[in-house]
């Protein structure tokens, strides 16, 4: 490896449910090679801590309590969002300089990965040897290279778990139901509703994600056949959906520093679609009463307690020692990212370049939602992220057989 | 007991996460009871299948396979929300005389004890013999007599994990977040979000419950008071908020056929006090940008497979058992309820009489209740929540001793 020095290491972004198993896993791994960290720090609000000299020193933390935060929910650290500029990109060179930093782990999606990357290029640039590396985190799995982010896994369980539940309700209560989930550029976490079919006619009976064009024209038509085959109707639907070129569903208004425009945090989508769908079956049938809902999961999604894949978290604790043993041998910079193999299920993780998953995410593949753009594909879909989730709980239903049935068997 | 003769068992109102552990504990306790009860039947949809005739046969159903659906959330006969006039329950009585039912179950909140009691009534009008029990369940914890109610202690559980997550992911991003709980009458469900407080400024760091009137300027001034202490602020809010004489926060329109308001199923509220909250802060300190985010929870809360009591779900299974087992002593109606013994926590189950729990609901005390309105007293209220819920998941966080202070110590 490069230089033994001081260790920092932020998160940022969205947090996750497993996102404090990679920093552990870091942190774990730099203090058992004292002679390589000589420090090991952590950044208060990721890179605002480095800026404002906020870091903490993980040598006086308890052992037995890092384990108790790994399996934490949201980041330990405490998150920023802030679009680094090149100046502030400096800024935090200079105060690695300072602190005589010469890895720096940063734990984050696309735009952390991004932030990572500008920092590399200015410490080559000035022939100051730092290692850099990325380690994902993502509930929207939309990082590219990799087969999967951590964090997917546990919010996908979260959703396939919320969706049984409702479906349930649903086929208790009747009626149209929306439920709006996670995911800015891509269906994956939208898609993962599909785990909750269990039973045939269970839902979601429609799944839309961002991959294909939304018309609300086609989602009240594909509602309306539903809802007139079953009597209900389960829907689930990406926060980022859009019109054709990215038009707008709704105008919200707000946007973050990265210029992303806020999706979560309000009821918005939701109600403007059953608003839409209450219209439509209005027209359709005047007089009618229909029993129209929609919920937004909007942030508990994404860390919410005693919800977490297995595999998830175990894999989470993988990357981040994964980030830690590629700067033990050398590396300079990278992300980490996980390889499927062949056969049952395992991966393999590897370091790939910065600017292959900074910026730009991956969208699902088209052919893995269905030509109608209403639902997956389950057949390429479900072996893909089954074992990301584990084990739902099982969940039973009467035979429910009916009395005159009864007797004419008799 | 009464005359021998067929049970129906039937599932109002809304669903809960364990209301198929009452089923399950009536129909176990009838079918080992052939003699009593000749035939077990369920009710599809309430008192709907019971009108219509859509009956299901206990004894075909698989013995193992009820355990599953004893475990499993929502309505497993399906549920009704359906006022039941005079002259409906007259053709549910002259249905039951048909079918020579002797014993009739039915599971749910006050609008189903209020339509037990009614056919009750009839059937002793008629001098027809017929035991009309009804067995309690609802999240909202809002029926007279009994100490508490199965459903609650699951969907307590569900919410305070969501708030153990969201004051995470709040302490991480910083910011204002309003969640909106379920509660049309009573806060008991909003106040359980008080049990995800583990470390000091842990949210929610305000609580609205219906049982005090709700002013938006106070919140308003509420919150803007925490924002500036803790740079952040979580805020646990029933969707059954209301001015001075039950004047309506916002005016969502829809009503079901008790006459309840929708309160559920949409964002509005959360979206309307989080617009507020923007205004109030932009009059303030004009320029200054905030984060401000609303969930509305919704109807996870109510069935969310995997987050289940487990005192609730043997609780809910007690409460079946005792319906009939009160069938089997003699009893000719009423409702079941819990109390509470004292020393370590332990319920017996009664029987009261259905016009105790019929119609009208139970609030909270307003001294469980702090002066301001704003908050749970813990001293009263986390005591006798904590049993229902059960253990929660561990949560840790960092010591965060920052370097400066651990250089100084040297």
């Amino acid at each position: 490896m490069g230089k033994p020095g001081t260790v920092i290491i932020g998160q940022s972004g969205g947090p996750t449910a497993v996102i404090n198993q990679s920093l552990v896993g870091i942190v774990e791994s730099c203090l058992a090679q004292p002679a390589a960290f000589t420090r090991v720090l952590g950044a208060i609000h990721g890179i605002h801590g480095i800026l404002d000299g906020d870091l903490c020193d993980f040598s006086a933390e308890d052992r037995a309590n890092l384990e108790v935060v790994a399996a934490t929910p949201s980041a330990a650290l405490k998150s920023v969002r802030l679009k680094p500029t090149p100046e502030i990109c400096e800024r935090v060179l200079a105060r690695f300089k300072e602190f005589d930093v010469r890895a720096f782990f940063y734990i984050g999606g696309n735009d952390t990965a991004e932030t990572t990357h500008i920092i590399n290029e200015m410490a080559v640039r000035d022939g100051y040897e730092l290692a850099c590396f990325h380690c994902p985190k993502t509930i929207d799995n939309d990082l590219r290279v990799t087969d999967h982010c951590p964090g997917y896994g546990s919010a996908a369980k979260w959703v396939a778990q919320a969706f049984m539940g409702d479906n349930l309700d649903n086929r208790s209560m009747g009626g149209l139901k929306i439920n709006v989930v996670m995911g800015r550029n891509a269906g994956w976490l939208t898609a993962a509703s599909a785990l909750a079919r269990i039973f045939p006619q269970d839902g979601p009976h429609l799944i839309y994600c961002p991959e294909v064009d939304f018309s609300v024209e086609s989602f009240c038509a594909d509602v309306a056949r539903v809802y007139r085959e079953l009597g209900r109707c389960v829907i689930a639907v990406s926060e980022g959906i859009h019109g054709p070129g990215g038009a707008d569903i709704i105008d919200l208004g707000e946007t973050d520093s990265h210029g992303n425009k806020q999706l979560s945090g309000s009821g918005a989508l939701g109600d403007f679609l059953a608003g839409k769908l209450k219209a439509f079956l209005a027209a359709a049938a005047p007089g009618r009463k229909h029993r129209i809902r929609a919920d937004t999961f909007g942030y508990l999604q994404r860390c919410f307690p005693g919800v977490v894949s297995e595999v998830d978290a175990t894999e989470a604790r993988r990357a981040g020692r994964a980030a830690v043993a590629a700067v033990l041998a050398g590396g300079r910079s990278g992300s980490i990212a996980f390889r499927r193999q062949a056969g049952a299920y395992a991966v393999e993780t590897f370091v790939t370049p910065l600017t292959t998953v900074a910026k730009d995410t991956r969208a699902m593949p088209r052919d893995w939602l269905n030509a109608e753009g209403n639902d997956v594909v389950s057949a390429k879909f479900l072996p893909y992220v089954q074992p990301l989730v584990g084990v739902l709980p099982a969940i039973g239903q009467l035979a429910l057989t009916r009395v005159v049935a009864a007797k004419t068997r008799q």
